[in-house]
């Protein structure tokens, strides 16, 4: 267990880093949507490893194999499955980590949980290469959401101590969203972008790693999607972007900085607005009571620095029941905040189709239709 | 859907702010339990209304009355429910809001999900008052925890600008998390406390509310509890934290602090503590690829300030389609934080104890037992 | 675990046969059904104890007490829950059982999973009285599913070697269903009822008990309702179904007796009529891969003579580890034949409304509708 | 959703009948198990197509590609994904029935679900070579179970009207099971198996077909597996089970026959044997109340014959909307029944290994061991 997501579309991740091949079954998919391979191709480079110096330098296609669900090209109902081949593995890298865990890693915790039979090459299914089958996944849901009108986009908000411009929460569009997408580094100002990569080369040379936050938006979602209490947007959401490795915290709307403020600066105001009702102001990122209100979903994601770095760390040796000391070699990100941007869009248009799916149950009528 | 958690332990909860009773039913608790009911409902104090300031002045006993599930007072294998009656309701209060939803209140997307016919008396079943029967399945299961050694206790850390002192990540034990059960106003330092008190009265005559900030740690969990991916401890604890009313972010560990820091800051270095791996500070909270390391988990929950305020406020006639004034009127907590504190710890013992029920089943051996 | 039902309506039942209450609380259901309660209070009383000679002579009212999910009588979205208190309990009469197991009954399998705390009163949650709660959720689902054109009915196909008329697979309607559930005994053919009501009545004078079939049908499905696999009409309806102490066995359309004929024998022909495409024969039951044809869905259940007899059985004493003879007091049905026909269909109702409300994700458009 | 089954152990499966490949993920499997490559492709081989007269003659050498979920052969915790390749795909035999649904499959209802995008080669997702990743999943269940001393078998029961001797159920041993695998065609006496082969084949070259009904056993099974209502052994096989095509109907232990027999006939006495509890007959086939009783479960499945047949047959022309005649082409067996007969095993397989890895929630306690 742990692997599966979804109600509707069920998404079942499979493969660790130095399996013969990682991949994704996602099953009650809507017959009938063709799947734009181009640009879902597109969708998955910008996750892809080794393109530059900010990322590793393992390097693979990330090129989806389809072996199921689709009738030329196009969904047919049965579930679909696609699976990445792992060509650029180097195991013996990982000799070390058998043994000593690496701070900061799922080692020791597979370790324990697996007892011993953990697949430790390169971190196993805890690994970040499973964002490739999530973005599989998710990039085929954002395709499918986007011609329902419904745009999903992030950027990097901060790296470090390097802020982005956050996207206008009552004023956010498909277009803006867009715009990001299409450059090499997602970030709304290019300035504040430019800062980042120096930070991040800075801490590379320097052996070390960075993290940041991640915001997302989501335009064009009707009000009314989500269920009360366990099911509502923010469970779901959180639930799946936790799923990706090195998320620490999620926060919906104003998030944590609600809590610094008075209920008549928090609330926001109901008003009519070409026949819609909307919201002034968006502190309430779009979900009330775990309900879209019909205003852009906003939410913002924590991630820690990558915690595999250059220089030696304090660890211990499993086998010999003493501490030791680890230097970590393999290929590593000294920031995976820009890769993991795809994978945060990936992850909500997945929660988010899931909800579009089960948004009628409430009250359609059969003959009606 | 919506209202129902967990794998293992099944929580479904049910009723509305104003509806004939509230309840929960528990499916999946382990049979040979007996209930401290005493302790139950010292538990259910924590959370109930009425008793002072900064609460709402609905005053409801809140004596869960049991239904089924136990034999002499101890768990029989079969699901257990409890109800608890709603006695002091006062819908006449709530007649404006039938057609001008309150901001920041679920009012107008349960108007757009369910058509109209949403319980628009008190809030309906989006009430804060459904935390009761939370509080009822997360008090059973903190019981059954704490015989296993487990400890589960939570603190208000920040109410606006006034923070408490954190628990100790690496140190916190369960007489520290005790300590602040016994008190009335939960927080580590009384003399923040104090201050906070005084911060909500401010509010309160000011026809205001306040947010803040809680957090809850658990100590005593063996190694290798959660699972990858979507069902680790961060996945399930936000899943469920979330269907806490009012709650807009959940964080592990340092959380979005970490976001700021280099690898070499954030990692945790492994050592050898009396014969068991340790980490020797805990920024990953308790949580490492979802699955616990043994080391306190840790993690924080942000609570928006009440939007329930005397102030007349900007809203919508939906009925008349044009823009309107509202004053809420009803009884309000002017901060909920308080009485959020055992909700969260209740949500917690959910998620925590059903992960512990599926913990061995990764290499239980049928026979070898 | 064990007592939850269904994806989209989600059907929890608690209660044991001499805790406080049973009942059952249903999460799901579509807003804005109003419920005649008159006529789910019918429904009930055909399942309802004591009313007859042939049924055992505790006497329970069973009227639900509604504690949620109603606005005005009207569903609000909200989960709903009904109580029915347990009034005419005699626990006395089952001391003898929680040390001697009864032969046919799951004292002993539940005294194994509970380690000796599972509710030995009256058979606990294994109680045929468990079947109450199945009927007011499943009285609800049918009659939603009657405003769609959907109607569900049921009689009893045979009691021992007494055998009724069957329903016409291609022809029945729903004034058929209706005819038979107007009657005090379910069945087509009134003289095959008073045979079985004699049957049934020498059973009793003897003793003993019998067993019964009972076939169930479907008609107004549109169709392509249910989904492949695991999923099918069939593995949901036999799912629920086997959830009826004392079934034994489901089949669909022609069932086992399918197992006996040639391919040129079992298959139906497709056929154009007034313009929809039919079956010339229902061999099939109306389901095909899962997924319904648009003829009736046809099937039938089998039901195991009552284990409580009035003569003496060999048995264990768990206490005293030896064999030990049992003869069972209390009261109980000679047949539970009649009595379980409203719950098949009940059982129908839910796992046909849960698929109803399931149907449309295959297709829908966000926007078109 | 569809095609997926389980709580403990997820079986996920994927493919259609010509796509490029058809597999399975499982996720939950515990880790440290060594799966047996040339057991599971003896097991596989005795569901495999094209080895004798009465399968169809499309051959297919049905070895599992392992992708993920193994550490040098043995399970690590991670999901275990393996794929088949199709090779033997002739999609022009299907052209036909891309417009005139063949009678008993289900083309039709596909095509009403899926809104024409069905991929309708060879019966798509719905086709029998489907049972060929359940039968990978199922295998590396069985020999998990095996380890623990648990080993289900079954045989063909009857063909058309020819019927092999049963399995005696009180006294059936893993030996007989095993004898039963370890031939050509699975039945217990020869004399009835060559019977039923010259039936099969009398069918054959009459272009018609035979079913039949297989009896299954599992034996060694603790007392307790199981959960009460809808989560017992019943449900849950019969859930999986219904998911072999051609699966009419599904009954345990004396089924259909218990509903003619009175109580005193059908009870099973209990008794001390060996110091463990046992019954003296075995006509709960091993189930009471949903749980398992520690005597062999049993229980039979009805397969009704294949509905592609030689013959001409009526049916319809979608496009043209009128009725139309239709000769299936392609290649079929004229009885499936002996190759269900590996895939009945393997779904009771998956079935029993989740309840066992479910088995001690009830109880366990964290630590006591």
């Amino acid at each position: 267990m742990g692997s599966l997501f979804g109600q509707f579309v069920r998404v079942s991740i499979f493969g660790q880093s130095h399996s013969e091949a990682i991949g994704v079954v996602v099953d009650g998919l809507p017959a009938g949507h063709r799947i734009d391979f181009d640009r879902l191709q597109a969708f998955m480079d910008r996750r892809a490893p080794g393109r530059n110096s900010y990322s590793t330098r393992r390097r693979e296609p990330d090129v989806p194999k389809f072996l199921s669900g689709l009738l030329d090209g196009v969904t047919c109902g049965a579930p679909v499955c696609a699976t990445i081949d792992n060509l650029d593995t180097r195991s013996l890298d990982y000799d070390d980590i058998r043994n000593i865990p690496r701070p900061g890693h799922a080692d020791y915790t597979a370790y324990v949980k697996y007892g011993g039979n953990a697949d430790w090459r390169g971190g196993g299914h805890f690994s970040g290469r499973l964002t490739a089958p999530l973005c599989i996944a998710g990039g085929i849901c954002l395709q499918i959401l986007e011609r329902e009108g419904i745009e999903i986009g992030a950027h990097i908000a901060s790296i470090a101590d390097v802020a982005d411009v956050p996207f206008d929460p009552v004023r956010v569009r498909a277009e803006a969203l867009d715009e990001v997408k299409r450059k090499g580094f997602p970030v709304v100002s290019d300035g504040a972008g430019a800062d980042m990569i120096r930070a991040v080369e800075a801490a590379r040379l320097d052996g070390d790693s960075l993290g940041g936050v991640i915001e997302c938006a989501a335009v064009g979602l009707p009000p009314g999607l989500g269920d009360p209490m366990f099911d509502g947007v923010e469970n779901r959401i959180s639930c799946i972007v936790f799923g990706i490795p090195a998320v620490r915290g999620v926060e919906f709307g104003n998030g944590f900085g609600a809590a610094g403020l008075r209920g008549s600066e928090n609330n926001d105001a109901f008003l009519f607005d070409g026949g819609a009702v909307k919201t002034r102001t968006n502190n309430h990122g779009g979900v009330l009571g775990g309900i879209t209100s019909g205003m852009p979903v906003i939410f913002r994601v924590a991630i820690k620095p990558t915690p595999s770095i250059g220089r030696e760390q304090d660890s211990v040796s499993l086998s010999e029941g003493r501490n030791a000391r680890l230097r970590v070699s393999g290929r590593h990100d000294p920031c995976i905040v820009p890769r993991a941007v795809p994978c945060v869009e990936a992850a909500a248009g997945i929660a988010i189709l899931d909800m579009v799916l089960g948004w009628k149950n409430g009250r359609v009528e059969l003959n009606g239709n």
